[in-house]
This record gives structure tokens, C-alpha cells and sequence, in this order.
């Protein structure tokens, strides 16, 4: 499989010296993003980008590993004999035109399937937009906008999707509001043969992955997926598409998508540890917040710390844990009586700790401070949810000691922000910078608390990796 | 009560020179919003801002309808006396340190709720923050930002809530976000006296208020409320705190509210068709949607056309779909076969619709303007909900047909958008000016499409106001 990620030579077959062409993109992504040889290959041009141009694939000089496929459909088979003889060892199909539509299509890529077979060829796609590695900043994909050269920093988050909008706008969508850092994210449409559970247990052996995400619109061998799931203690968010009637018949015209019933498979998954989410932005959520908080560890019999500018705002967070079947915290009365030293003599302090008028009788920083240490020391607390007003102050340091201990005591800290302009996008910066997933809905941020603490638990006694 | 929003002549009880009190941000408020006399009162303080100051309620020259009260709560008992004298309406007590606290502030709180009734006074608040109305440019609060100056404009809708924060900074964040425009917002705190079941009743009365939203934590009169809901065509959407036992002790050190219990309630309140959220961004983006939709139409046998420019994307919208009971639109020979004109050979249509290969195909402004009159004049769709992705165009005007139409014909359009920067941002102004409200996450514009049509539903053969 490393030959997909790292391969040694790439060939690209349909490079196209046109700008507004898919084979133009995935010429130049790989181009500028691959440090070894890359060969194109199309008999109409001479030369793209400066680099000369192959007619064919027996007339490139040089050996490559890898060829990424960008011509119609029906020159796969051939292109398949060619590469054979060029010893390459995985294909990546980015064009369409296979199972998705129809029973022809079937035919061919069930052919293609066996010829690559025969020839010790891996395929991978059709109808895909390939993969991106941030670690080796590779890019083998069409994507139209090279932002992914500003955007893309190493991470611990892998994926598999069946959605070219997630692997490429709304990968580079998601990049920019910032938090998320991937690792590998791969695109593998109607996989053919490389499918999300060989890539599941690749991304569960691969040390540079914490985090495993996928959108995928059927399983292919949901037994041995789930037993991998069983047998990790790497998180693995799930958003299944098709899981509806009319979802799954769009799903067959999608990526050629069998959706079984979803339902059946649905406990076996939950047992097995997997998170299923029903929506995108949620699914990227998710994966951000498993991968601020992969340090595991169970506090019995405590529960959450929330911490809050407003009286209202931790009122509807208590009533959000408390129907997600998370408990509050019962402070100590040694963390209640640190708390009163800051706190206004008028005022009791209590879970949801509301630090406002706090803030206006002691001061930010020291408020701030005090609070951090209190809660996270208190064995009654195992977790934090941090509500931040963000056009008070744009010093997001005041947090340092929370951000320090949660790592030191393995209590996972969540946020969400109030505010506008650029003190409320300063703010989110700095949190996500210092490992504190920031949410735009209070809701959310309960939401994936939740499942970080099911995760700690079903984990229970594993160590596991930072 | 048109007194609390349009009063004659004001007095700020506790007005400060004081840049950090909030004494000194009520006043400046009241003094850059209100048109009419403003009075401020402070004994220590000469003038505010060029405005000559009176030592005690007495000595203040003219007349005045409104009292703003901001100083600590056992100064309430003397002011009602001083101000029955004056001929004052109504007080709006910002103040905290009443029933919030304890024992002591029941029964100051009592103690003046007696007072004020005996001169015919009405009391809102205490622990608030006033009101806003944006057709009067009114600021009654002491918000320290003056942010409102450029980000409130008349709108249709109208709140309660018991949350400064909702009625202040997150309001503020909202509002810059675009596309939610305020009619008033009323801050109530305790609410001693005016409640939120009258101001519903003040909503519905009132011209200027389309949808009505409340953020309570406890409803006063609570068959009233019901009763008022069932009687009225504008939709009310209901973020009601303190559900759970924690949530409703906080309630109780908040805003001194008994939380009675809400499963009692609900099943009335969802009779009378209020729309229950557990959040304040879904309460916003709730309200936001049916201030775009109140035009109310109801098609018989018709389902939701999806528009997108993903496939991945069409097959999350229709399981969300199918799991919040909408059904997704069959569409009509007639309109397949125009879809088909702008589409490519080897593509069939199909609802979701996905037209990025026609975009390819027959350029972005042809299959906008086809896609649009054809799904909308289909007698199948009810409803569509669109996908876009903002970094191909910025010129949303290709979506003026659907925009007009969806007024002519009576069927909600709702987006969401996948982009980045700037075009992200024009979209959602651009859409959110044609009247297209704009959601973060597919999920959020499924469930407020699907509580608009039930609320279309519930309305049937009423005739619902523009």
C-alpha cells in the first residue's frame, strides 16, 4: 500500500496542457507536490508546465510505480497492459464513467478489476479524486485551487471518503478555518479494489495517524471492519451515506454503492467502539476533537466542569450534558472555597461556574488562573467545557494553565466562543493552537465531549499513544 | 407597554461618568438611541457626557414617561415612591441582587412588585438588560459595546429572554453575521412583573413582529402561553433552559426561576405548534429561517428537491431528509426532460440534483436559471433546499429566478455553502439579501426547512400576513 502514498515515479495518463482540465490540475498538484520523477503522458501536447510530454506510456524513459489515470474510461484495460509492462505496482482512477453509471460501466471496471489483477496491479478509485499525504505533501488529486500549499499541515487525522467535495473544497474549507491537520485523506470513489477497510487497518498501523475518519456510502467487508474497530484504541468517526431509501438509490449513482441495510450493522458499529455522525461539518468536528485529546484516561465518579461567562449560557450546556447523559461536576468544597477568593462577596460559586462577575471584582488573568487550577485539580472533575466571550480580551494566555493540565491529568477541555471580528477569530487561533477544539455550538461541544468520554472509557485500561 | 418601547422622556437612575460602570454604558446608550429627553441621575456627578445631572429623581426639570434603574437593589423601595410622584409608567430594573439571591431578595422583590402595583407603576426586569427595538433605534441596556449603531436593522422578529448574553454580546455576533434583523428584544431577567406570556401577546399584536422567539427559564402563565400560541399565524420558536435537574438549580440562582417540569408542557406546546430548540444558535438560525418564509403556502403530495454540487453532499441532505420525516420531491417527466437539456448525454438526471457536470456542460448561469424555473414550477416540489459551492462564482444574482420564485409560488429555498474567504462571505450576504437564508451545517438547514413546512401545515388555510 506504501506505494500509493510514496511511490518511486509517477506517471500521469490524460495530463492536459489546459487550464480549465481536470488533467491539467492533477498534472500540476502532483508536480508541485511530489519531489521525485513525474512523467506526463498525452500525444497531443509536447510539453506542460515545462516538462516534456510522453505520447504513450511505453515511451517514458524512466521507471515510476504509481500512474494516476485521467483519460475516458474505455483506455483503462490497455492502460492496465502498459503499466504491466512498466512494472507499476497501484493505479489511481480518477475518471469517472465506471459501475456509477450503468451496467456497461460494471462490466468494464469488473474487467479492469481482473486484468489488474492478473498483472499484480492494486487499483485504486475509479471516479475518485485520489489522496493527499500532508506528511509527505503529497497531493495526487484534480482539485482546481492549489490553496492545499498554504493549508496543509501534518496531521494525526487519516480518512477515507467517497465524496470529492470532502477530500478537496470542503477539505480546504475546513483547513482554513483551522484546528484540523491531517495526515492522510484518501478519495476512493467506487474503490474498486482499495476500499475503507484495507485503508482502516493501514491508517490503524500507521504511526502518523491518531484519528481515523470515514464517508463512505457502503462498507465493503463490514465484518473485518468492524473486528479492526474492536481491536484499535485509535477513535473512528463514521458518517454513512445512503442509510435512507431514497439516499442509498442516489448513493447507486453516486460510487456504484450497494448500501446494505445500515440499520443492521448500526449496533454491531456502536458496540465495536466506532462514533457515527449524520453530517459532514459534524464528522470534521468530531475528527478535530479526537485529535486534540488522544491521551486517555477514566476519573470515576466525576463529571463535567462548566465554566462560563453567562448565566444563561451554562444553564442550556448543564441541560445539553445532562440529556447527553453526562453528569456535572460536584465541586469540592477546597475548589469551592478557592473559587469564593476570587469571586464577589454577594455570590456563591457553583457548577456551571459563571466567571463574569468574577471577572469585574478580580481581574481576567487571575480569575482565569485561579479557576483552571481549582477545577482541574478537583478529582470531582474529569472534563471541561470553557464558554469565552472573546471581545473582552484577545489575550488567549489567561488559558495556558488549563491548556497544561488538561495534558498533565489527561482531562479533556472543550470550548465555545462568543464574539465577533477578528478578537473572536484571534481567540479560536489560539485555543485550537493549544490544543482546546473550539465549537460553534454549545451543543456540538457536548456532543463531542461525549463521545471522548465513551471513547476514554470503552479504552479503559490501554495506554495510549500521545 | 408601548411606554417601555416608545416612552415619553426618560431618567437613568444610577447614570455614571464612569467608562467601566455600566451606570455610564445604559446612559450613553439611551442618550445616541432616543430622540427624547434623557435624564441622568446621580448625586455624585455633575454632568454625563455634556448632560447636566440631578442629584435624586425630584429634582429632574420636565416630565418622563420610562425609569432605567442601576443602582444596587435596596435603592428600588425609595425610587418607585419618587417616581410615583413623577407620573412614571414603567421602571425597567437592570440592577441584580434581588429574588436571584436568596431569601432576602424575595422579598425586596415582592416588597416592590406590591409598591409599584399600589401607584399603577409596571416593573421590568430586575437583573436584565433592558430592551432593544431596532424600528424605534431604541438601546435601553447597558451593553458595553456600541457595535448596535451599525449592525441593528429593523427586522421582523421579536424575543424574550432571560440571558443578557442573548440580548447583548451573542446578539451583537449574530447580527454581524448577517441575514437576522430584530424587531425587539426584550431582556427580562426575573421578570417580577411583565412576563414573557405577555409580551407574546404584545408580539402578535404587534405589526412589526413576523416570528417570535423566547429564551425562558420558566414560562409564568403557562396555559395562557399555550393558549396564546394556538390562537396566533406567527411562529414561535422556544429555547427553554433549565430542563434538567441541574440546569433548572442553576435556573434558580440565575434569574430566580422556578423551572416547573418542562415534560409536562411540551407535548401541549408542541400542539399548539411552538418549535422547541436546545440551543441558541439553532434558536437564531431558527428564528432566521422563518423570518425569510412568511409566506405560507401548503402543497399537497409535493417533497423537497435537492439542488447540489456534490454527490456526496445529495445523498447526506436526502438521509437527513428522510430522518426528519420530509419526503423528497418525485419529479415530472417534463421537468426531467428540461434538466436533461442542460445536462451531459451520459448523464441522467435525478432528485438530489447534481449539477456540476452540467455547469461543466452548458456553463453555471444557463443551468442555474433552468434548474430553477424547472424544479419550482414542478407541482411535486414544495420545497429546495440548494448546495453551493462559493469559490466558482461569486455572482449569486445567477439565483434571482429562484429567489422570485419561491415568493410567487410560496416554496422555501434554504442554502448551504461550501467555500472559503471572501466568496464565502458575498454568498451568504448575497443570499441572505434575496431572501435565502444561509445554514453552517447541512443538518441545521433540513431541521428548519422541516419545522418551517410544519408550521406552513399547522397554518393551512390561514392567510398569513407578508
Amino acid at each position: 500500500m506504501n506505494f500509493f502514498f510514496n511511490p518511486e515515479g509517477i506517471a500521469v495518463i490524460g495530463a492536459s496542457d489546459n487550464q480549465r482540465k481536470g488533467g491539467f490540475h492533477l498534472f500540476r498538484n502532483t508536480l508541485h507536490s511530489y519531489k521525485g520523477k513525474v512523467y506526463p503522458v498525452n500525444p497531443r501536447v509536447d510539453s506542460i508546465l515545462d516538462v516534456p510530454c510522453y505520447p504513450d506510456i511505453s515511451s517514458v524513459p524512466g521507471d515510476f510505480d504509481l500512474a494516476l489515470f485521467f483519460i475516458p474510461a474505455p483506455g483503462l484495460p490497455s492502460t492496465i497492459e502498459e503499466c504491466a509492462k512498466k512494472g507499476v505496482k497501484g493505479i489511481i482512477i480518477e475518471s469517472a464513467g465506471f459501475a456509477e453509471t450503468g451496467r456497461d460501466g460494471v462490466r468494464l471496471q469488473e474487467e479492469c478489476v481482473s486484468l489488474a489483477k492478473s498483472h499484480g496491479i492494486r487499483l485504486w478509485g475509479p471516479n475518485c479524486m485520489g489522496l493527499l499525504d500532508a506528511h509527505l505533501g503529497h497531493v495526487f488529486s484534480f482539485m482546481y485551487t492549489d490553496v492545499w500549499k498554504t493549508l496543509m499541515k501534518p496531521g494525526n487525522v487519516s480518512m477515507t471518503v467517497q465524496s470529492g467535495m470532502l477530500s478537496a473544497g470542503f477539505l480546504m474549507m475546513v483547513l482554513e478555518r483551522g484546528g484540523l491537520s491531517i495526515s492522510k485523506m484518501c478519495s476512493i470513489g467506487n474503490k474498486c479494489d482499495v476500499n475503507e477497510t484495507e485503508l482502516l487497518e493501514y491508517f490503524i498501523n500507521d504511526p502518523s495517524t491518531d484519528v481515523i475518519g470515514h464517508y463512505a456510502e457502503s462498507i465493503s467487508a463490514p465484518r473485518r471492519f468492524i473486528e479492526l474497530a474492536s481491536g484499535t484504541d485509535k477513535p473512528i468517526v463514521l458518517l454513512k451515506g445512503g442509510r435512507s431509501p431514497m439516499g442509498a438509490k442516489a448513493a447507486m449513482s453516486h460510487t456504484a454503492s450497494m448500501a446494505s441495510d445500515h440499520a443492521i450493522l448500526r449496533s454491531a458499529m456502536r458496540q465495536a467502539g466506532i462514533v457515527e455522525v449524520t453530517d459532514m461539518n459534524e464528522l470534521m468536528d468530531f475528527l478535530r476533537g479526537f485529535s486534540k485529546t488522544t491521551h486517555c484516561s477514566v476519573h470515576d465518579n466525576a463529571g463535567t466542569a462548566v465554566v462560563t461567562f453567562s448565566g444563561g449560557g451554562g444553564i442550556v450546556t448543564t441541560d445539553l450534558l445532562h440529556e447527553s447523559g453526562l453528569s456535572m461536576a460536584e465541586l469540592s468544597n477546597e475548589t469551592l472555597s478557592v473559587l469564593k477568593s476570587v469571586f464577589p462577596p454577594w455570590m456563591e460559586p457553583a457548577n456551571p461556574v459563571d466567571i463574569w462577575p468574577a471577572i469585574e471584582h478580580s481581574g481576567m488573568a487571575k480569575v482565569y488562573t485561579t479557576v483552571s487550577n481549582a477545577l482541574m485539580y478537583d478529582e470531582g472533575v474529569d472534563s471541561v467545557i470553557i464558554h469565552i466571550y472573546t471581545n473582552l480580551t484577545t489575550d488567549s494566555t489567561v488559558l495556558l494553565d488549563l491548556a497544561r493540565l488538561k495534558d498533565e491529568l489527561g482531562k479533556p477541555v472543550v470550548a465555545w466562543l462568543a464574539g465577533m471580528g477578528e478578537p473572536l477569530r484571534s481567540w479560536r487561533r489560539g485555543l485550537e493552537s493549544i490544543g482546546i477544539p473550539v465549537f460553534d455550538e454549545m451543543s456540538r461541544s457536548v456532543s463531542v465531549l461525549s463521545a471522548i468520554k465513551r471513547h476514554q472509557r470503552k479504552r479503559g485500561g490501554v495506554q495510549c499513544r500521545r
